[in-house]
This record gives C-alpha cells, sequence and structure tokens, in this order.
C-alpha cells in the first residue's frame, strides 16, 4: 500500500464514499464542509485503519452529536484501567449482537479480533457469549454488562457482588456498564440512521495468528 | 430568597450534599476538588435551578465522561428545530418511565412540567403516555420515541412515515430517536449508579398555572 | 373552604363533573339516577375527600359490578393485618405502575403520601421500588407483590419464604398477593374505559412534613 | 342418584373435601364454621353441580373476599347481554390458559363443554383459540379480551373498532374487558393459593352430544 | 368393534378423512398414492390405534420429511432409557402447551393419560406443570425440558446439576432435552400447517382407572 | 491440498479431533467404531469439505437420531423448490441468529457465503436480516421464517399472504416455515450439548469475488 492510498485527499475520499452503497439514510457531509476539528480527526482514523469507518460520516450530520459521541467514545475506550482493550470491545460486541445492531457488530467485532488476535472471538460473543472461548472472569463481565444493556432496572448489589468474586473492582464495574450504556446508545442510532459497516471491517482480523 | 442562599460557596453545597441520603452507590467528589471547567458548569446550573442536581455530582465521578455527557445532552436538548423544549422532555420522561429510571422520571418530570406549564403531564406521560393530555402529533413522536427506545432493531420506513404523517421532518425524526437514544444510556447509567434525584424535584412545577 | 363547597349537593356535583373533561370513554352517570346505596356510598367520599374520584362515577356505570368492586376493595384496604395501611398503598403503586395504570398510579399514589406522610414515596415506587426509600421489608412485600402481579403461574414456595424471612405471615402474604391480583383488575378496567384521574390527586400529599 | 347424595348435611361435605388432595395451600374452613349465607350458597352450588367447586371452600377462607368475589362473578357471568353463556366461559378458558391457571382452565373449560355443548371446545380454546372451532366474531371477542388480559395498557380504539365490525355494542366490549380483567384477578388468586380443581370437572361435558 | 372396522381398507379410510374438517390448511395425499412404506406405518398406526392420528396425514404431503419425522420421532419415544414412557408424553405436553400447539397438547395429552394411567395429568402439566400431580424428580424433569424448549440459548451447567440431584443421567438429561427440542419442531409444523388433533384423541384415557 | 490430506483414514481422522477443543459436552464417539452408513456419511462430507463438520461426531453419539437428523436435514436443504439453495441457508442463519446457537450461526454462514458468493451476507442476516443487502423478496422470506421461528402459535393466513405477494407458493412457504422449525430443533441441540462450530468454518467464504 502506497502513501498516496494511504492518505486521499478530502476529496478523494468523498468519492469513495459516493460510490458506495448508502453508509446512512440520513445525508452524509462532504468532508470539505466539516470543521476543521471533525476533518482532522477523521483523516486520522483513515490514517491509521486504512479507510474511514462509516460511523464517523454517518454522524458528522450532526457535528455537536459526533464531537460528544467520539468524546464519549474516547473517555471509554482510550482510557487506562482493569480491564483490557480487547475486553472492552468483547463488551461492545456482546450487547450490539444483543441490541441487533449490524454496524458494532461487525465493526467492533473486528477490531475485537484485532485486539484479541483471535480470529473466532467476535462471532462467538456476537452470537452467545455463554459459548466463547472466553475466561470465566470475561464470562461474569460480560453477564454484567448484558444485564445493565437489557435490565439495568433491576440491577443490584448481588451485580456488584458478581464480578468483584472475579477480581473486578468497582471502577472495573463502572466501565463495564458505561460501555454497555453508552454503545447501547450507539446501537440505537445506527438502527435509527440504518448506518451500514464498511465493507472492509467484515474481514479484518481473520487471518489466524 | 436572599443571594447568600442562591449562590453558596463550594464548600457549603459539599456541606449539603453530605448531609443527604447518598446520592450515588459510587464516590462523589467534592466540588472544590473538581477541574475548573465543571466546577463553573455546576455553579452555573444551581445558580439558575437554586440547587445542585444530583446527576451532575455522580457523573463528577469521571470527569471526562461527564464532559461528554452533558456536552451530548446539549447537543439534543439545548439546540433549535421542530421540536419544543416541552415536548424533548415528554420524550425523556416517556423513555424514562419505561425503563425505570427513577433519577430521570422525577428530575426530568419537573423539567417537563415548568416547560410544558402543566402540572400533570409529567405523572401522565411517565406512566402512560397513551392516555396523557397530548395532541395527536405529540403521541406520534413518543410512539417513535418508544420504538427507538425500546426496539430499535425493527425500526424501518413505515415508522418514519408515522410521523411524517403529522408533519415532522426527517431531522426531527433524528431529533427524537436521538433523545430517545441518549437518555437511554442516561438511564442505564442512573440505575447502575443508583443515582438519587433531589428532594426539590418532586414538587417543582405542581403549582396549577 | 366553607360547608356549601364541601358538601355539594348531588346537582352540584354532577355540574361539575360534567365541565372537565371526559373521565371515562363508557356513559357516566347522573348521581342523582343512581340507586340510594351508591349514592350514599358517593357523598361520604365526598365528604371525607372534598372530591368524588372518578373511579366511582366511571365505574357507576355499572352498579353491580360497583357494588362488588368497592366491596372487594375494602376486604382488602380497610381491614386489620400485619400490614399498614401505607404499605398496602405501596403494593398498589407498585404493581400499578408495572401495569401502567395512570387512574392508579395518580389517585394511590396520592393516598400513599398522605398514609406514609412522605411526598417523595409514590413517585419512587411507581417508578422502580427498587430504588425506593423503603426498608428491606417493604422491598421483599413488593418483590412478592409484583411476583403476583406479573408472573403467578410461577409463584413457589420460595416466594413464601422470602416474606416469612421478613416477619410477614402467611396471612400477610395472602394481603400482599390479593391486594396485588385485586389491582391487576382495577388497572385493565382503568386501561379499558380510559378511566382519567382527578386533577386533585397529582398535588395531595406533596407538602414536606 | 338419590336425594341424601344430593343434598349431603355440611358434615358429610367435609369429611369429603378432608380426605381429597389440599385444595389451598392456606387453611380451608369446615362448612360448618361458615356464616350463613356462605354455607347456603355453597349448598346451593352442591346441589345443582353434584360437589362443590373447590374455589368456595378455598376462598371462603376469606369471608369478605368470597362475598365480593362471587358477587363480581355473577354480575359478568350471570347478567344478560349480548355475549352467550358459553361465549362468556371462552374468554375465561382463553384468559386463564394465557395466565397458566390450572383451577380455571380445568373448571370454566367443565362449564364452557356443557354451555357449547361441544366436548372438544374447552382444550382448543385453551391451548391455542386462534385455531379453535369457533366463528370470526368470537375469534374478534378472545382478541380483545387477550389484549385486556395481557396488554390492556396499550389498548386503543382500534380494538374497540375490530369488534364492533363483529357486531358487538360498547357494552359487549366492556363485557368482554370486564370479564378477562376479573378473571385475571381469578387466576392469579388461584395460582397464589394452588387452587386445586375438583377431579369431576376433567371430565364433565365431553361426551359427544 | 369389528375386524372391517379395525381394518378399513385404504379406500374407506380416505372417505374418512374428507368428511371431517381439513386436518391441515395443506392437500393431505390419498392413502392409495403413498408409497408402500408410509402406508404401512400408517396402517400399523391405525390398527394398534383404531383410527389415523392426523399428523400422518398431513406430514404425508412430504414423504421425505414424513420419513425423517418418524424416525426421529421413534428415536426419542421408542427407546429404552432413563425416562418412562409417561415421562416422555409429559415432556411433549408441557412443551406443547408453552408452545401453545393444539395437536400436541390432545394429542400426547391423550397419550400421557394412557400411559400414566390418570385421567387428570394430561390437562395439568399442559396447563402449569408446576401445580401438577407429579413427583419432584418429574417437575425437575420437566423444568429442563421447559429451559431447552424456551430459552436454550442460556443452558448451563448449573441446569444439567440440577436434573443429576434427582438422579438423571447425563444420557437422560439428553433424552429430556433432546425431546423437548423434536417436539419444538412438530409443535412449529402443526402451527403451521394448523394441524387438526382428531377428535378422538378428546376423550381419551379420560376413564377412571 | 495433497490427496493424503484430502482423504485422512478415519484414524487420522479421530485423532485430529481429540487434540481439538471439545466439541460437545456429551461424549464424541470414534469414527472407527460408527455403523458403516454413518462413516460413510462423514467420509464423503469430509472428502467434500476437506474436514468433519463436528455436527457429524456430535451428533453421531446417539446414532438413531444422527441418521434421522440429517436425512430430515437433506428432505428440506437438498430438494428442488421454489427457494434457492443460498436462500435456504439464509434461513438457517437467520433464524439461528435470533436463537443464539453460535454452531448454526458460524457453519451455516460460511455454507451462506460459499453460496451466495457473498463474504459479507452471513454477518447481516445472522445481527439484524432487516439491514441485510438482500431484496426485499427475501426479506419477507426471512419475516414468516422468524415468525414460524419465535411465535408460531400466532402464524394466520396473513403471514401467508405477505409471502404470497413476493411471489412464493404455497410449497415455499411450507419449505420456509420447515427449514426454520428444523433449525430450531438444531438450535437447541447445539445449545443442549455446548456443539462447537469448527475453526475451519469462521473463515470460509470470506474472500471478495
Amino acid at each position: 500500500m502506497d502513501g498516496s492510498r494511504k492518505r486521499p485527499t478530502p476529496e478523494s475520499l468523498v468519492t469513495l464514499a459516493s460510490n458506495a452503497a448508502p453508509i446512512s439514510r440520513f445525508p452524509v457531509p462532504d468532508l470539505a464542509s466539516l470543521p476543521e476539528d471533525m476533518r482532522a480527526r477523521i483523516l486520522a482514523v483513515q490514517e491509521k485503519a486504512g479507510f474511514v469507518p462509516n460511523v464517523f460520516l454517518a454522524l458528522a450530520h450532526r457535528p455537536d452529536e459526533f464531537r460528544a459521541f467520539f468524546a464519549y467514545h474516547d473517555a471509554l475506550m482510550e482510557k487506562p484501567g482493569g480491564l483490557s482493550k480487547a475486553e472492552r470491545e468483547m463488551i461492545v460486541v456482546a450487547t450490539s449482537g444483543a441490541n441487533q445492531c449490524l454496524y458494532c457488530v461487525v465493526a467492533h467485532g473486528a477490531i475485537l479480533r484485532v485486539r484479541a488476535k483471535n480470529p473466532l472471538i467476535a462471532d462467538q460473543v456476537a452470537t452467545n457469549y455463554r459459548k466463547a472461548d472466553i475466561t470465566p472472569r470475561q464470562k461474569a463481565m460480560l453477564d454484567f454488562a448484558m444485564r445493565v444493556s437489557r435490565e439495568a432496572e433491576t440491577i443490584c448489589e448481588a451485580d456488584f457482588a458478581a464480578v468483584r468474586e472475579h477480581g473486578f473492582t468497582e471502577e472495573d464495574a463502572w466501565d463495564i456498564g458505561a460501555i454497555a450504556a453508552f454503545f447501547g446508545l450507539s446501537n440505537r442510532m445506527a438502527n435509527l440512521v440504518t448506518m451500514r459497516p464498511n465493507d472492509e471491517f467484515y474481514a479484518m482480523g481473520r487471518a489466524p495468528k
């Protein structure tokens, strides 16, 4: 892959996107028309991933929501803490599977495969995490995440105790719950706008290590 | 109410909070210890409302999440658009009722009463919006919001058509859905941390106009 | 309030009601046309409450059902026993919240506030009793009531044991279950006829004690 | 069957009951100890049916509730109106099947077979009324009854319109809904007390006509 | 019953069937037109039961599926093992009740009554097996069967442990689960084609032993 | 791939399987110990696929059920008819996703990708078929399949009409429903025995065509 492919000008990027199937049922802005901070973030992601994940283009329709969304995302997914990055992605994939969110299952499934260096894990966690090749600690983490995602109104001290038994701290429990809650928002937005995952995500990280 | 009561020093505020029942099962930071931008926002709210809504203190435990949360909130609730401020609060109250979120039903119920200048509306919308004193247009708005909140995976063009029939634009539909999605996050966080609504909210806006 | 306002003649009462929004989608009888026993009961309630709760007028459409309904109500709510009157109202409010019954949540929420001398309790119990300011014994009572209300077919000895651990007797368990069952009937009737709670209920008992 | 079998003394009746498996997890009173009005009602039923349906004995544990329960029952099931007696029993059987109430399915299934003079109808309606040998009008009636029984909070004008199309009046709709609501109470009580249907009910009305 | 009634020619059988209400919404083949192996199986069943259960005629529309269906049936229901034949029928009746399958509840209810020599058991198990006159071991068996039938995705080692405590082996657990799974298929096919149970089933085995 | 890898002897196959993680919580037989017909079928599949799908080994624990299962499978999946082979696999993948069956989603997802010559389709259909790149006709097919899979008790003529509008015949409707019903059995068995999909399936058919 040469430099010109890795660093398309904003114009070429827009051309690329407009040739593909719609990535949102709402309008998708030209990259060139975006405020500088948003364009910079999008180009940085493109530099790293080799393509622009559609969530950036679909949400760019609403700049203020875009900024808040990614600030929230980073606050939960990029911070240090007791959960590995792969474990955070497991939470995203398991809860997005339960919420039937195509965008998040496919995009974060790809990231999970890459971060866990495991080509099988994403399909397992998305379909039925109880049958996945994960540790009992990770299963307890996903049980807690699913409680927050699907029936938060009944969360009680027994749920916190269950993750503490596996060595999770109170702060870890907040992280697990907050990731489940944030991607519940993400899942609803993606289903609302029929957000289309980039074709590139489907095959990422599937080669055995 | 004299000035010293309306503008407590950060110290008096903390004293107030520490006398009350716990407002979160997680630690609540001293106002004095918070970064300047967060403290400024909290004091501004206090100035306006006469007290600090507990959500500010409970989420302040995580400054980056706090900032993203309120940025997202403002992007949806403070923007211009086809929905009145009271209608936005209706969406919050109806979906929070379905999600059994005590904090949001009580706090946003109060705001809804104030904004709609209607002392009955919040209890109606929280309990069963189908029986509330609202217009058919507002009922269609809440039907759409509940679809996003409870079964976003099946949202389809018929749902958009149903709100269009009542004069809502595509952008209005995004607003309705995004508010429902964002408060789904808020509801899950409030249930996760057992966030306690301030006593002040319960009686706000209940005097007949 | 002078005596003539506190004791309206049946005629003035009917005038009052006919000026308000409809209190039932079915016909509501004139008080004057009702059999003597029903009119006496209604006037007695009015004397005590200062107004006639709409449930009396809405159900008066069917005199025999009216009589049986209030006889059943009194047999459960006015009898002596191990549950306080406030606790019985908690059961009504929690189960009516789950059943999304506007009339019962608003009317019995008012009675609960008055009987518990607590302006916050009704909104808490109606929205999510697991987060309410109630005792562990009361929470166990409401867990049992919700089991009867929502999944009575799976009630088993473990449910009875759970309330016994909090000091409830077998007879108390019958009371809890029977109140949940009776108000399940009430909730369904109120939703069937779109019974409107009197405006007076919303603000009752909200002043701090 | 001779007179002495048709008219057992209260004493012989109690003996009969005490030999059988428990008919309630709560105490069942001696017939002799009951107030005269209750004993008279029970003996009248026994005279007609040849045995005392267990619901009379199980609920007699609470005389005031007993009286209200049967007054309500008679107000709905014995009144004139647009629904035949067999149709009312269909409503009981269909909703009791959905509520998994053994007592009501078996006891009212028997009454339905007798009243409809149809040995097959009760099992059909209890298991899946959509596949039963009933008229489209009766199917619409049961659709409405199930709406009230299972999701009354969403009942709306379209539901009333659907039964009107089959010739049901507004008063008929009240009857359908009220029967569904009342037996929802009955179903919950029967599951709460583990009420046992009399063996006699199972075979009643099964001989082809 | 004389021989000519017990052994009708294929022609008389078809006449019988064509006089009855439709037994399937799909075409039902003439017995005479069926391949020899299928006709032989059907005539053998008729010889034994005195009539041809409609499932044989309804599924005969698809000979290859017919053969696989009954081979699967026999592999589970006719094999030796730790479950009695009556217990296997209990599993069928309980899960078919939950799946609202009229054909299986009625037909296998009849077989259960016959095999258990108990005229009451089928109605009890179909309506609410938790209230049936069965042993704790049989109740644990049905709990396991219902888990497989209704929420197999969450089956875990605790479910296997629960049946082991009642003396069931691992092979018995497979049997219980496989019967629940197979009749889940059968229930869906019967509801798909609106399969009608033979009138004969309703009264079979109802005479007290 | 040379011949010796494509055609392992039964002995080498067993070695392979025993080195892998468990493919079932129940015993898995040696290929050598299996009856000739089963071994022949398994070797034929291996010849074609290059490996033995674990479902063959897991179900071989019960030879009679194995034979019936695959006979049923072939009767539905290998027959001619109005559904393409890829469409049949779509039904399997969509319903297995809803049933959270890891084995069927992964194994039949692979087959679907191969048959549809589309590397994206399986993840789309498994996660949320409403958002998949399929035709309106295929979406109607999957709507019908999901009705049979998840709520067959309410299937009615309107469901058949909906697929007829897209050109499906009555026989096609049987096929759609029967595939959904059969894989409901398969899903329950796979979850019961914790059947592990072969690693090979995950990457099959993912290369863009």
